[in-house]
Order: C-alpha cells, then sequence, then structure tokens
C-alpha cells in the first residue's frame, strides 16, 4: 500500500506503528515530501510520530521537525532528548533551527545548543537568538553564499561547491567588502554565463535593496512584496551583511497576519483553529461575547432610565422602539466599512499618503452623500408606509423626521469614529483591525443608540 | 536632486516635465528600481507619464507597464500606440504581458499582437491568452529553461547560455522526456556543481511537483505555500510542460484574497482604495447600507406587528424592548464568531478534515458552554440589579427569565448559521466570507429579534 493522505492509509500506518513494522514505514515514506508526512504525523500522539520518525532518515526527520507549527511541535518536542534535537538542528536552516530553541526552556535549551557539534551552526544559532521573533533578524537565515569583490568567478564556483551542502537554496551570490560589508550581488544565472577569470567586480550588480536586522517583520514583508524579491539580505547598522529572508517565511507572515486580522474582526481572543479542543474554542469566544453582553446590559440600562426620565408618554417611546434594530445595524455597517478602507490603506502604505486631516475631510463627504441618501430613503419610506397604512403601528407622527434625521447624524459620526480609531490604533501600535473588533462596535452601537433618542428630544420637544 | 519618494521630489519633477528637461529625468532615474517609478508616476496625469516614460530607457518603461495594478493601468493604456505597447510587450515575461494584452479591447489586442516582431513571444502570448485569469494557466510564464534528460551538462549550460537573456529569474532547469513530458529538476546549484561531461539523467532530481494548467489560483497558492515553493511548473493532462509559475505571482494572489476578504467581510462592494473617487468610494458602500436599511426596516415592522397583536400591556413590551441591543449584538458576535473560525478552515484545508456533521455537533457543544454561561450571568446580573434597583425602569419581573432563556436559545442558532451558511457558500462557489457581511448578519439579526419575541411569547404567557 503506497503513501496517501486519506484516513484509510492513516488506520493502516496506525496498525503497523503498533506492529514495529519498519519496513512498511520505511517503504510508504520513500520519495515523500516531508510536508505530507507532517501532515499525516499530527494525526498521531507523540509516541507514534516518534516510533515513525526514529526509522525514517535523518534528514527526513529534522525538516519534519522543522516543519510543524508551534501548536504542535510543542507535543514532539517533549519526547526528543537534547542529543536527538541537536542532531536535527544540524541538519536544517539556521532560521529554523532558533525558532525551535527559542520554543524550548531555557535550561533544556542551553543542553541542546551544548550537544551540537558544528561549531559554526551553534554559533549561528546563538547569535540568531538574541533577535525578536518580529523583527527581520528573527526571520533570516545566517547561512548564505558570499564572495569578495576582489575575487574572480571561478574563486566564487569554488566557493559554492564548499558551501553549497549548508545551503538550501541558493539564488544569488552576495557580494562584499574587505570588512564584510554588502556591495551587491551576482546572480547563479551570471555566474554561469560569465568568463572562470573574469573579476567579480566587473559582473556584479550593485542595486540591491537590503534591510536593518532590527526592522520589524511586517515591513519586511511590504518590501519583499513590493520589489517581488524572494530573497532579501539582512545587513547591521555599519551595513556588513548577517543574513538572509526567505519569501517562504514572508509568505507566511503574510497569511499569519490576515489570519490575526480575521481573528481579531470577528472577535476571537487567541489563536484558534476548528479542530482545537472545545474548551480552548470557548475560552477564545467569550471574552469578546462578555464583552458584548455588558455593553448590552449597559444599553438596557440607558434607554431604561432615558424612557424613564424623559417620555412621559409610552405610545412615542414605544414607536421610536422598533427602529432601534435599524439604528444600530447601521451604525454598525458604516463604522466596520470605514474602518476597513482604513485598515486597508495602512497595510499598503504609500510614499505619497494623505494626511489625517485630508482624509477626515474626504471622508465627511463621503458620508454626507452615504447619509444623505440613506436618510430620504428611510423618510420616504416611513412616509410611504404611513400613508398606506403598512406600518399601521401607531407610529408616531414625528418618527419619520426622528429617524431619518438621526440615521443621517449616525452615519457622519460613526463614519469619522471608523476612520480615526484605526490611524490612532496603529499609531499607538496596536493593531488597526481592532476597530472592527467587538469592543469598538460594541462602543458604537452605544453612541449611535444615544444620538438617536437625543434627536428624539431635541426634536420631539417633549 | 536625486531621486526621492516625497512631495517635493515630486513637486520637482512635475515643473522639470514641464520643462521638457530630459537630463534632469535621465539623472534622476539612473540606478532606480523601476517599483519606484511607478509609485512616483501613478501621482501624474497619464501625459506626464508619458513624457518621462518616453525618455527613460525602454527595459525600465516595460517593466514599468507591468508593474501598474489595473485600476492605474487603464489609463496609461490608453496614451500609446500598438507599437509601443508591443515594444514594452516583447521587453517583459510573457504571463505579465498577457495580462496587460487582456486589459485591451479586442481589435486594439489584434493589433499590437501583429505589431510584436518577436514570433516565438507572440506565439506564446497567445497562448496564454486562452486560459482565464484565475487558473494556473493565467498566471504562468512560458518562458523558462528546460533540457531532454538525455543530455550533458555542458549542452545544458550551452542552453542556458543561449536562453539567459529570455528568462528574467533562473531557479532550476526542468527536465523533459522527448515528448516534452516534465520529469523532473535540476537545480542551478546542481548545475555548478556538477562535472560537465555528465548527463542530467544521473543528476537531475525527478520529485517534483507540478499542477494541472485548469487549477484554479487558491489551490496552486496553497500548494506553493503548503510546499514552501518559490516556483511550479504547470502541465497540461498528459504532463506535457507549459510553463511555470513564480511565487510572487502567488504572493499577489494571497494578498488579494485577504483584501477581498476583508472588503466582503465589511460589506464594501467593489475593489476601492481610500485614495479612489469620493463618487466612487460612495457607491462601494451604498449597496450594503441599503441592505442594513432594508433589514432594519423590516425589523421595525416585525416588532410593530407584534407589539399590536399579542402585547396587550404596553409596559410589557417596553421592558422587553430595552434589551433588543443586548439580543442583536449577541447574535451579531456569535454569528461572525462561528463563521470565520470556518472560513478559516475552509482557507486551509486539511486531508484529515472534519465531516459536516462532526462540526456541526462540536459547535453545538461549544455554544452549549458559551451560552449556559451568557445566560446565567446575565439572569444573575439582572436579579441583582433588580433586587437593588439599579434598573428601576419598570423591569417586568419575568424580564430577565425571557432575556436569558432567549441568550441561549439565540447563541445555539447563531452558532449553528454561522457555521452552516460558509460550508454552504463555499460548496456553491461563492467566497465563504460573504457569511461574515452585512447579507447574512442582518438575516441573523432578525431571526435574533423573532427567536427572543418568541420565547417572550411562550414564557410570558400572555
Amino acid at each position: 500500500m503506497k503513501f496517501s493522505l486519506t484516513n484509510n492509509f492513516k488506520e493502516k500506518l496506525r496498525n503497523e506503528i503498533q506492529n514495529h513494522n519498519v519496513n512498511f514505514i520505511k517503504k510508504s515514506f520513500e520519495g515523500i515530501s516531508y510536508v505530507d508526512i507532517t501532515e499525516l504525523l499530527i494525526e498521531f500522539d507523540s509516541n507514534d510520530s516518534k516510533y515513525v520518525i526514529d526509522n525514517i532518515d535523518i534528514e527526513t526527520s529534522a525538516m519534519i521537525i522543522s516543519e510543524l507549527d508551534e501548536d504542535d511541535r510543542k507535543n514532539f518536542l517533549k519526547i526528543f532528548s537534547a542529543e536527538e534535537l541537536a542532531k536535527f538542528l544540524e541538519l536544517i536552516d539556521s532560521d529554523d533551527g532558533a525558532d525551535i530553541l527559542s520554543e524550548l526552556s531555557e535550561d533544556f535549551r542551553n543542553k541542546v545548543i551544548s550537544e551540537i557539534d558544528d561549531e559554526e551552526k551553534s554559533k549561528n544559532l546563538k547569535e540568531l537568538l538574541q533577535y525578536d521573533d518580529d523583527v527581520a533578524g528573527g526571520l533570516m537565515a545566517i547561512e548564505l553564499v558570499k564572495c569578495n569583490i576582489n575575487w574572480k568567478i571561478n574563486q566564487c564556483i569554488e566557493l559554492i561547491k564548499k558551501q553549497a551542502e549548508n545551503v538550501s537554496n541558493i539564488y544569488s551570490v552576495y557580494v562584499t567588502d574587505n570588512k564584510g560589508k554588502l556591495l551587491g550581488k551576482v546572480s547563479l544565472k551570471e555566474i554561469i554565463l560569465a568568463k572562470d577569470n573574469s573579476r567579480i567586480k566587473d559582473v556584479y550588480d550593485d542595486y540591491i535593496i537590503s534591510v536593518d536586522a532590527k526592522m520589524n517583520q511586517e515591513e519586511v514583508s511590504q518590501i519583499m512584496q513590493k520589489y517581488d524579491l524572494t530573497v532579501l539580505p539582512v545587513v547591521n547598522k555599519r551595513g556588513k551583511l548577517l543574513g538572509r529572508i526567505t519569501i517562504d517565511d514572508v509568505v507566511d507572515v503574510i497569511t499569519e497576519n490576515a489570519e490575526e486580522e480575521r481573528q481579531i474582526m470577528s472577535g476571537i481572543t487567541s489563536d484558534v483553529e476548528e479542530d482545537d479542543s472545545i474548551w480552548k474554542l470557548s475560552n477564545a469566544r467569550l471574552p469578546w461575547l462578555i464583552i458584548g453582553i455588558l455593553g448590552g446590559l449597559f444599553g438596557a440600562f440607558f434607554l431604561g432610565s432615558f424612557e424613564n426620565n424623559y417620555f412621559k408618554d409610552n405610545q412615542v417611546f414605544l414607536s421610536l422602539s422598533f427602529f432601534i434594530p435599524l439604528i444600530m445595524a447601521t451604525a454598525g455597517n458604516v463604522g466596520i466599512q470605514s474602518s476597513s478602507i482604513v485598515i486597508q490603506s495602512l497595510s499598503n502604505p504609500s510614499a505619497f499618503e494623505n494626511t489625517v486631516y485630508e482624509r477626515l475631510f474626504k471622508v465627511l463627504l463621503v458620508s454626507i452623500l452615504n447619509g444623505v441618501v440613506l436618510s430620504i430613503l428611510v423618510y420616504l419610506g416611513l412616509l410611504i408606509s404611513d400613508y398606506y397604512s403598512v406600518l399601521d403601528f401607531g407610529l408616531y407622527s414625528q418618527t419619520a423626521l426622528i429617524v431619518s434625521v438621526s440615521l443621517f447624524s449616525i452615519v457622519m459620526v460613526s463614519s469619522l469614529l471608523g476612520t480615526i480609531t484605526p490611524i490612532v490604533l496603529d499609531k499607538l501600535n496596536f493593531n488597526p483591525a481592532l476597530a472592527s473588533g467587538p469592543f469598538i462596535t460594541t462602543t458604537n452601537d452605544l453612541i449611535a443608540l444615544a444620538i438617536y433618542f437625543i434627536v428624539a428630544l431635541l426634536l420631539g420637544g417633549f
């Protein structure tokens, strides 16, 4: 039975693991990508997985460990000894290795590092561990091929031959001066095309985009996207070449950011997936639901005291209350639309951005346009339905006017709030997507309710 | 004054364009990435931009035209003759060329193609135009380096030398049989490392992932992400090598999908950006706002006739109406949370997905847990505030029970709807994110209102 990602094969493999059928395991996984094996192994408990990992070739095992996401890896890392992990780390790129090390307790991490025989590798890993997860230095791998600007092409080819084993994908060779400062690059294509005795100096490309090791990962990802780069060199503040970031890591950053934004927008606190436990799923949802409930209770309190103190005539309040859903829905929709447009431009910053005032002025115009259209629609709709007695539920005569005037005000206020909030959040280094999340939308709802009843008081003249 | 992406430089350039200062333009743009020049030029009107494009080197101009996004390009394409466009198309990759051609009217497109001198290029472009925009064939470029499995390495190097000019980035050389069927690849690294007279047969890697030209772009992007590929060969159904997709195109797909999802979730109809015209921005927002308004009017009608027909005692309806915001907010939050978790797993499909029934059963458990916690919280909160007369607005004695029982039912119903809707939308080939958009959330609000008042009737015993 050949390898396939099906429930059938999963059960078959489970049996063969129990039978300790090493032959079956070896044969099934021959020539299969570590990515597929990983997808299969996370379905098993850690002991069964370890049995598989121990019985396939060690390069594949190392790649499986590096392919796991943090959640799944937590269970895997517990069952390997420091010595076993050190063997894996010697075989994978230093950026992935540093990620794994950063997930270990400090004691165990030091133990693993001390077990690494390859001195170069352990030096690289220690260096990488100094960077935060979310900056260029935390994304880069140290392994790269570089050559001195004064070399000849054949010296460079010799070096590639020597270093090629350690560097998993070579796209280009970086060119540095004697002090290691990054000067440019030569693509492998150029190297193949150039004559053996031509000098790097004469064939290299001195136009090269690099980033500082401290740059945050969102900026790194914007640069790689903007300039369509597959690999991006990282330098220190003196311009010395430190490492390189490859596009696959940035694709992960982009995907994670999109998922994080989706979770924030829909009010889920932590990074959960559909296959997490019921308890974890509940736990991720409850906090935001409780915030919504508190907002709702506050709204009830507000409506109650308002009715009690200002509306002598219950019938008036009653006919106004029918439009609470309309008011709340519009406030919510307008607010989220506005934030979303701002969030979009914050995530694609342009060099020629409008100032905050220009933005607000534009939003003001858009919301006046929207507000006028919507209020007129609602006003006419209510007048007509009153005339034909469609809404024959004792519509208080001024309701139509009150609803449409407050609708206009709410469109204006929600647009402005929806525009300002993400800008302020971004300035304060919060994720601007929070502006579309339950906390801000609940606040927005309450403000809209307040506006509605204040307009009613002003226009109704009670 | 050197090139910089600032308003100052923009004004300076505008002046120099008016003065026809060709020297200034040539000097400013020397050694500058076409990406930056493009970002600057979209700030100008098309005539000024054309003046710049006509006066810099034609390779850069061609890259600028290919870098523009569809919106901006529309204006640019109008001002070039078929002959000029043909010159650009000869210089850029066929995938970008085909994108540009597909944006032209059929007549003009044929005219441009007939002006292309390079026969190979015009054949390639015609071939690519047959594919839809959103399948692998629409993403791929025809240009690639391939060699026969029976060749020797030095034959292959000769070929690379010959073809290198036409292929912008070479990552690996594809290996085919005599009929052009894809068999594997050799990386440039391998080619540099191999001895000149070794055979491709002996050094190539026969493990290669490829996709069918008809595969849709979401699947393509999932595969490239999953296997961390920078380039992916495209084959026809007989396995013949047709072209290759590079990661930068897939990064664009990922980013566009994330933006599309954000726009759908926040109820914006078309692809708009903050710097679009006020009219376009309004236009993108109004349709969803009107749907919200219609929902709200329907809600008002529902509340009115309900009150009219079933509630003899206005006071009871009044005290229930205070909790409309609570009910609506919770329904909305629960619904969006549930959809969001499903949308997430739909966008990262796993081979071992739960069935729809398993999913619903799990959601049921999560929502019972959430529902119980929230209802108890609200029930206790209302009892306590009644006791201490915090909510002294004539709270109808059974309100606390009615609110908490209906809250529980609403959490259940909204969870299930929020889970089923994206699955159904996905099955029907709609974007599942629509489940978090205004249409579904408005419907969800109305269902919640109905549940609330039906529970009130049942428990209140009016």
